[in-house]
């Protein structure tokens, strides 16, 4: 961390300074310019709060030169972590399939997609119990009873399942969900990124609709600070101007989350676009981009379905998309740090 | 809300969805131009998902002509809402401060702020027990302790109490503080919404960083439609391109807001802008722009203050602060309607 | 286009719009509801300005639901347009690689250049004589100097010559360069656009940082009205919140501009993630989504580069790229319609 | 300027970077931490090109600690700009008026226009002979032919006129305009900028959609540059997720150019909120900010202006809208550095 000092600082705001730095095991290289005073902080400056030492009178900047994050941080674990999700190994250069629908709706709805994506080749069944909606007015899911529908689910076809947490309160609901979903507007709900940093279960965590990819590595931080390292991250489109698709996949985020940090990227592109028609591309310029996995939407009649009808695709959509990926997949860039 | 039908629809589909429309009690006009077909819904289209019309494959697309919000619709309330929040009457018209620290951080500097705040015209006192870090490694907040200091402040000045929840587990450490904050980056978290709706107090809602307008009426009708309709909503400024603030304060959101719901709008400048010199002509423009109060933060030792300090007030910049605000009110902006 | 009137318009002012839009020969069919009356306009509603309808105090609300743009629809134009630039035909399956350096900085550092990319696979080359800088105090470029030194290595090459203009007034050093770029900054200099509308040459039209993508179709659109009917478009990259990369590359853009228009759409990664180890992988994502070629900047020693170094690549890696390139195109999505 | 290093840097290639600085007449101060290092640049770094060394592979971040604006700065220039546009003195704690249609459509209407506005207060009259508009299908200005309506005008009424250039093409038919107004989309056309910089007249230059107050600064520092000293600034609404308003007005960009720059500050709030209902709420809260005049359409028949009429206020409320604002310009931030 360098802090640059205003022109003549008071000498005795200097001494406190650097004395309080001192004290949380800080070595300080002080470098008098002409006019600017620039001091180098070495050391674990994750400890230190960078807006604390801007609001100092006697500072004109401040400047990190190391990530914040430490847990997440490829420097430190240059190795990709791989997840084993109850068999399921995502990282490491393997790509897997997430299929299923939007939400939940019915028992015979949801076995039936997950026969098909199954058959098609997906390695885990997704499904939305608990439903974020803008409007309270809308469908809000099938809750309690939608993850039962999911469980027995994974029961008839043996797919691994991840399904969304809205609030921790619901936690008891999600002991033999496979991964937990954190949604986009959840990425920094703070107490539930905490809570599910004492658990023992792996968290796919979404990319929030304007964040920055250091901040979707400091939610990852949130939880790993607290001993849960299983952590797949999940590109999911930001919000741009553009106003034909839902939101804008940010593709340059898969190699560039791969060269920060060792955990596995998914990407969603599915919600990104929030158009059918642009999911299977998409899904294609992600593998080729290096992505461990997809996160596709799948209803075996999106015309019907209770919501986000227009991103779903239908199981035969969704075998051709497997199809195509996989012809990428042996092409796909994979020499990532 | 108004469907514009793709070339030769299918006639079957046609009669599903029009079927399908009635039973939700909607009624249909429908307008058959040379190559476009279009229905006029009539009703009360807030139960009609937006999205699974337009997923059908003969809808071209959907438009909505009435808005999705109710309860906090000026149309059907023309009337200010006025709240009483334990003796201050925020809305119709009066003009509250509302000033604190970010955090609180000891007993003796919250009193201190508070007397102080007080003594130079604030109406309520605000304080931050609760803090929304991005870095778990942040300070993230005296928690409990923190509430109970405030609670301390309140009983020596008189002043009600502001503070942010962060889940809805933390609920029963509210029981005496006087209006909870739902913070910008909880403004869609549902489920909290949900259950604020079902307590019977004040809500401070604030604006999402990248969220319209409708999206924060849409989280303010959340809260009410669960039967808590005293939500004060607050604009602290919104993620742009620009680097130097924190945020960008949106000051059109306050006559626009005004125009749109009858609900009390405050501004909060140093969040938004993130940098002590801008707060007071921010507060100035506020006021002559119409809200209805201000959220400003102070401490006794800006540079001190364990987080947010380069945003802070100290409490004789917050008294000018008041006293040039109160020279703006007899002439801002009040028929905003 | 769709115009939904307020309850209660005044009859006469509705007439005067019905009569003024007739004279537009535009047909008009009138859906009375309840509360609500629609006009349903038909015919050639791109005359129609969208704007003006909008302010009048009759009016609630307008939408238009066919597009504004003409000559660049695919709609009227179902087959992708191919254009024949000095022999290199771009559009309709191909896919070509336009390399060079960010900036011509000499003689000998173009031509060596344009020869490594030629043996690595290159198309065309590029180069910036004209180089739109935010400070006065950058490198403007060689101008007219630099034009003469692209036309050299052409002649040496054989390659034909892509570079940017930036104002009209240089238009007559031009005369030789194949195909002409638009810069980002430019995409709505309306007036240059009229201009290039008229000379019978390929333009390179790059998207604006905040455009979205009907916007750039109609500054296509601009260029097409004046009778030039050979635009090449070209993303770039938007300016999102992400610090990291200069900008966001969206590759969704890529099957939705193909979709929208027959023009051919190629992609520009290196200005858009500006971190040469971006450029890679997004050049492989944007062919697996379908574009028609790419535009790289290469230069023999990117760390000496007058501009833009951090973005460029090195003969080798350029080459390689185009090998990895090549190893997708066979499995890219191509069923673009 | 600092300049961090990778660990361990090549020695030659660190020596070479020195060598090259000090040729620029740029002191260096090296200071050598535990693992890092970091270079000082001391003198006048605006000369260096933040690109060129970020790029090098010795380097690892590059950070400015001195702006790169030097002719419009306020360090160099603590005293207000005050610039006489034909008598009218923007600038130093003065504030000014000017009103005008968006298009300039015909003799009469301008005229009557003119007149209004100046009986209402008006200092100037703002009106477009030159229109960008996103279509080229769209009522394009009435070019030649409004400039001379412009200048019956103000021989008329005596109230010099700003009308915007959109290509420096059009230079000679602006001799007699007395301010020549940049458009938002022209902010970064560096080109017409530089020969602005050759002329002596008063250059209103309005920020661009999605640009930095710093971007602002450079594009007005290309004018400076040149030797023409005379701009104006103007904060006219940037784009954001909002659709409500056609733009979001940034009203803390008025303090803080006025910290930066000594320059005026102006503010056009009808084409930032795009509703005409906004404009006053938004004009008071300008003046009370510290804006140094204000930016108002103005039109005869809001409803029949030929673009742009939802934004315009009829000449009855643009002197309510004076009224206003001169009650708050006594109580208005002024104490703004």
């Amino acid at each position: 961390m360098i802090v640059v000092l205003k022109d003549n600082p008071n000498q005795k705001k200097l001494d406190n300074l650097i004395q309080w730095l001192k004290s949380l095991n800080i070595d300080i290289h002080v470098s008098e310019g002409r006019n600017t005073t620039i001091l180098g902080l070495i050391g674990d400056t994750s400890v230190v709060d960078i807006d604390l030492i801007s609001a100092l009178d006697i500072v004109e900047s401040v400047k990190r030169i190391t990530e914040p994050y430490k847990n997440a941080n490829r420097k430190f674990h240059p190795d990709d972590t791989v997840l084993d999700i109850s068999g399921v190994k995502i990282g490491g250069g393997s790509f897997h399939f997430i299929a299923g629908p939007c939400s939940v709706e019915s028992m015979k709805q949801v076995c039936s997609i997950a026969e098909s994506v199954k058959s098609a080749g997906a390695h885990m069944l997704r499904g939305g119990a608990f439903k974020p909606r803008t409007s309270p007015y809308a469908f809000q899911g099938m809750r309690e009873k939608g993850i039962e529908i999911l469980l027995e689910a994974k029961k008839l076809t043996g797919l691994p399942i991840v399904s969304e947490i809205m609030d921790f309160s619901q936690i008891s609901l999600f002991e033999e969900v496979d991964m937990i979903q954190v949604g986009a507007r959840n990425m920094q709900n703070f107490e539930l990124l905490k809570e599910l940093g004492k658990i023992n279960k792996p968290i796919l965590l979404k990319r929030g609709l304007s964040s920055t990819l250091q901040e979707l590595l400091m939610s990852a931080e949130y939880i790993m600070a607290g001993g849960n390292e299983q952590v797949v991250l999940c590109e999911r489109g930001i919000r741009t101007f553009e106003t034909i698709t839902r939101n804008t996949l940010d593709l340059s985020a898969v190699p560039l989350l791969k060269s920060m940090t060792h955990l596995p990227v998914i990407v969603d592109p599915s919600h990104a676009t929030g158009l059918s028609h642009l999911v299977k591309p998409m899904a294609m310029a992600a593998a080729a981009a290096g992505a461990d996995g997809l996160m596709i939407e799948v209803h075996n009649d999106p015309a019907n379905a209770l919501c986000d009808g227009q991103q779903s695709l239908t199981p035969e959509a969704f075998a051709d998309l497997v199809n195509s990926v996989n012809h990428i997949l042996p092409h796909a860039y994979r020499s990532n740090r």
